[in-house]
Parts: C-alpha cells; structure tokens; sequence
C-alpha cells in the first residue's frame, strides 16, 4: 500500500507530519515523500527535508496525502495540481491537510463537494466549487479534507480505521499515546474573538522564514 | 530566544515536530535542529532531515527540547547527553517529549523528579532517579517532559504561556487550529487493555524502517 505525501517549499511542517506519523506506520504501508524536483524542500519553519522522491516517479499511488502552507503561490503550482489529478485518478483515498485542500481544489478534486481547510482560508475554497464545512475531518466519497495544521492527525486516524481496520487504528492512537490535553480552549476558529483570530494570523506570517 | 532541538538518527518524527510547529513561531523564536554529526539525520519512519547543526556550534540555547525513539541505543548516545547536560545548564527550560526524557535521565537531569515519557517506556525512568508520573505534562522547576510522540503539542503550549503570554499561546493554538477530536478513545495506556497495548508496540515496530 504505497502512501504519497506531496511534499514542497514552504509547506507547513506538522501539517505533513501528522498524518505521516500515523500512516507511515500502517502495517503493509510504504510511505513517500515526493516534491517536483526531488531532494531537498525547505519547510515554512526552516527545516529542510532531502532525499524526496520526483512527482514522475511516482505516478500513482494508494493514498494521496495533501499539506497546506500560507504561501498560496505555493497552492497554485501546475506541477503539483497536475500530480494531484494524475494520482487521484487512481487513489483509494486523496486526502489533504490545512490549505492542502486548495491543491485538490484547483485540480477540480473538490468540485461539488463539502470540504474544510485552516479556518482563515475557509472562503477561499468557493473558487473551486466546494462548499466550506467548518469541521475537523470531512469525507466525501474517496475524497477527505482535514482542517487547519494539527487536524491530520485526527484525519490520519481516521482513515487508517477504513485503510486497515478500527482496532489496528486504535492501537496507533494508543502508540502515539493521542489523548491530547490542549492547555487552553482556544483551538476552534468558532469560538474565537477578532483580536485572537488577528493575534493568530500574526503568529503564523511572523513565524515563516 | 534560541529554541535547540536535539534531532538524531531514528528519532520519531512528530515528537519533534510537534514542539518545532509551536514553538519556531514564537515572537522572537530562533528554532534550530542539531545534532551530532550535524548535517543529515533519518527518522524512524524513513524522513531524512538535512542541514542540521552540529552539537558543537550550539554551546547554549534558552529552551532545549529532546525528542524521543523507540531505539534505545540512541538514548545511550554520550555526545546527546553531553550536550543535554551542557545546554541544560544555561537553559531556561530544558524538555523532553516521549522517550526523550531518558537522555535528561542520562545526563541526571531528572534526578529526585517526577517526570512523564511514553507509557510504554515507564519503567525505565527509574534508573534515572526520576519517578514516572502518569501525566501528559509534569512541570519541575525548569524541566518540563511530555508522555508519548504527540503530547509534545501540549507541552510547547504550555511552554509558550510562558516564554511569552497567555494570549500568544492561545493564538498559536488557534493558528495551528489545535481543537483535537481523536476519533477514538484510546489514546490513553491507563484505560487500555494487555490486547490493545501488545498491538500499539507491534505497530510501533513495525513501523520503524
């Protein structure tokens, strides 16, 4: 079972890492990086992925896994819209993180569908005819959306129920030891104030290099 | 402030990159990966990291954070200890997240405290002089260690609270739209059975490439 992670520059790490934390470690999975050049992509925080392979060695795959970045320039590469749709055509999952979605989006992957993606990026998938659903995980068809940066570890879990079956993903739970204590209550967009929603944004643009 | 990240050969992913998401975007954050050799280093699940610093060029740091491994000779590595003992030393906080907490426990770091890894590694603090407390996060005096890979979350926001502010931290869970919905309820090794616990080392096992 050959799992793809589109992986690129300025992608946001945990986004990525989330999900590969758990789906790398399916039984039967064979995870992969890939990027459009291969070798090294430089994350949003500075850190440097190598040896990842090229999109055209990797022309299909099981599961497609999607991050997100806050550089939409990023969101709007050909060659990675084009790996995308060339991978979904044959994926039993496409799966995106955060503002992964707008990936899947503009490769007309989302296309009638309910999706999410990081809330502050909510309106943007409109444009590709998807209609925003402010939840954590949303499964449509063989097509699942996770929300903004930490979400793809919930989505993670959740796939790998269906991918092998509900105990092998509890067991994963188990070993990642996933019974988070967030230290505040301020995670949900929902029920956030302007000022912490602008306060948030900040903290995000400022911690890109 | 510099944030110092002990990364090494075999070290699992998320314990990492959890703390790194948060914490490199904090207001006045300088996040650096490190380690022995510097250059690259490969994750147990088969991520190669490139372009990390070596333990030597990084005397001191404000913050220190130590990731976990299932692979317990890394845990043994006297250049990572060396260097924990040598930046603990100067820190402000020194951290540890899952099995992490056992290079502290080398460098005698977690001598006489109470301190958390991954459950299934619990017993081994012990030879440290630490004694296990079976909680996400356990705070003493400036030595902070998390439970297993993704408790590390957790721990750099409690963090954050208190490098910078209550706000700052709540905005950087929001930022990273940390609102956790686990689709399971097993997260937690206190409410798991001897079946499901077998079956998260077997995955976690079986993981590692």
């Amino acid at each position: 079972m050959r799992i793809a992670f589109l992986f690129y520059d300025d992608m946001t790490t945990l986004d990525a890492i989330g999900p590969w934390e758990v789906l790398a470690r399916l039984p039967g999975a064979e995870a992969v990086a890939a990027s459009r050049n291969g070798g090294a992509i430089r994350t949003d925080t500075g850190l440097v992925f190598d040896k990842t392979a090229k999109f055209s060695d990797l022309p299909t795959a099981d599961v497609l896994v999607v991050p997100g970045t806050g550089n939409f320039a990023q969101l709007a590469d050909p060659a990675a819209i084009d790996w995308a749709r060339t991978l979904h055509a044959t994926t039993k999952w496409t799966t995106s993180v955060c503002t992964g979605a707008m990936i899947l989006g503009a490769a007309g992957i989302l296309q009638g569908k309910r999706a999410t993606t990081h809330w502050a990026a909510a309106a943007a998938l409109a444009k590709h005819g998807a209609t925003y659903a402010p939840e954590r995980v949303v499964i449509e068809g063989k097509v699942i959306t996770a929300a903004g940066v930490s979400s793809g570890i919930d989505m993670a879990l959740t796939l790998s129920a269906r991918l092998v079956d509900e105990q092998t993903a509890r067991a994963l739970q188990l070993g990642i030891e996933y019974d988070p204590q967030p230290p505040f209550d301020s995670g949900n967009a929902a029920n956030a104030d302007d000022a912490l929603k602008a306060k948030a944004l900040a903290v995000l643009a400022g911690g890109r290099r």
